[in-house]
């Protein structure tokens, strides 16, 4: 499949890798590829460059977010959750009509201090506001309970025994995105509900960003026990 | 240990039974025992009335809840999120001052229809409203993210293999409430930091929700893989 992923932080290029891998044709997006390239210092979460990370993935190209998107089958949302509308603003409507719209990121914003609050939170969610900007892309929110680790290579924790989310309103978008999560190795995927219910899996930022700073690590994930 | 349970719906029931199982005296309170006595329908979740259940239960008397909260070493907050506060301020700061008060409750607000918000949320949790207004008890969030009966039986569900939280700002008081989660069959108590955590934990209520739905039980619960 030909996937634009939009977004060059950690989760952008960790799925980006993991699709490449599996023998998609992976594009990356950002806002001015050339002002990416040109960057040198880490990024604000202390990720080496994007450069750097590029010089051994030279077979991902990386584009502007319109032109990622408009060569795609299905688009993968992975910016910054308080810049995701603005991002996808730039890929363009068009480019986003009528395919599958992975959306894994989360609302966190950080404006007022630590820990991040989420906005929107409680009685709307991220991927709703997505849905209603974009209403001919079939949003799916998914993977944003878990670090881009466990989301591109479920299996390195405990042999891929844990959950991940589906939310979105369209059942065969759905179904797209739950046999890309299968090909990664996820092995217990939840439909949760139509896009609304994607409330409840952003809103577990909150005890995800707790859980990374009581056990010490970020490789940790939830799993459903039923 | 003497135990005064706040609250006479599903969840104060299944908590007192399971405590004065493990030989605690344990008396329930209420905001007026002629009256919780009194009635004979089904209560608003459907819950068998009061009288009935105790007359199973005749070991466990019923008062006031500031007679309950008076003679206890321990008070557990198991009323309805939305009247805790008037609950607690029912059962007297004095009679919380200097014991552990321990809060199961959730802050859900179903005043603008189905599925419920919570109230508060994100910046505020009703845990850290409880501390705010009791300043003298000593406030422990946790159980509030599974059901009633794997609160009391956890080791009814994949023999207990699955998690539950603690939040508070003293950290002997959330030892005693660890201790009293053990003997319940608890096996993994994640202590998420001081009283503001429960942020988190309150805020899993949307997802268990429509968890709840989409898997057709209530039977079941959260485990942190790692």
């Amino acid at each position: 499949m030909k996937i634009a992923i939009l977004g060059t932080g950690t989760v952008g290029r960790t799925l980006a890798g993991a699709f490449s891998a599996l023998g998609h044709t992976v594009v990356l997006g950002t806002r001015d590829p050339q002002a990416t390239f040109a960057r040198t210092g880490p990024n604000a979460v202390g990720a080496p460059p994007f450069s750097e990370w590029h010089s051994r993935n030279q077979h991902i190209p990386l584009e502007a977010f319109a032109d990622a998107a408009a060569q795609a089958e299905l688009v993968v949302n992975a910016t910054d959750g308080a810049r995701s509308l603005s991002a996808l603003g730039s890929a363009r409507s068009a480019n986003l009509a009528g395919k599958v719209l992975m959306d894994v990121s989360n609302p966190l914003d950080f404006s007022q201090g630590m820990p991040p609050v989420l906005n929107p939170v409680n009685t709307e969610s991220l991927a709703e506001r997505i849905q209603g900007a974009f209403p001919d892309a079939r949003v799916v929110k998914t993977l944003n309970t878990m670090n881009a680790g466990l989301m591109a290579d479920p299996g390195r924790l405990a042999d891929g025994d844990h959950s991940v989310f589906v939310s979105g309103d369209d059942p065969e978008a759905k179904q797209t995105v739950a046999g890309l999560l299968e090909a990664l190795g996820h092995r217990d995927i939840i439909d949760l509900g139509d896009i609304t219910s994607a409330r409840g899996a952003e809103m577990m930022l909150p005890v995800w960003l707790r859980l990374w700073s009581t056990l010490g690590t970020a490789d940790f994930n939830f799993k459903i026990v039923r």
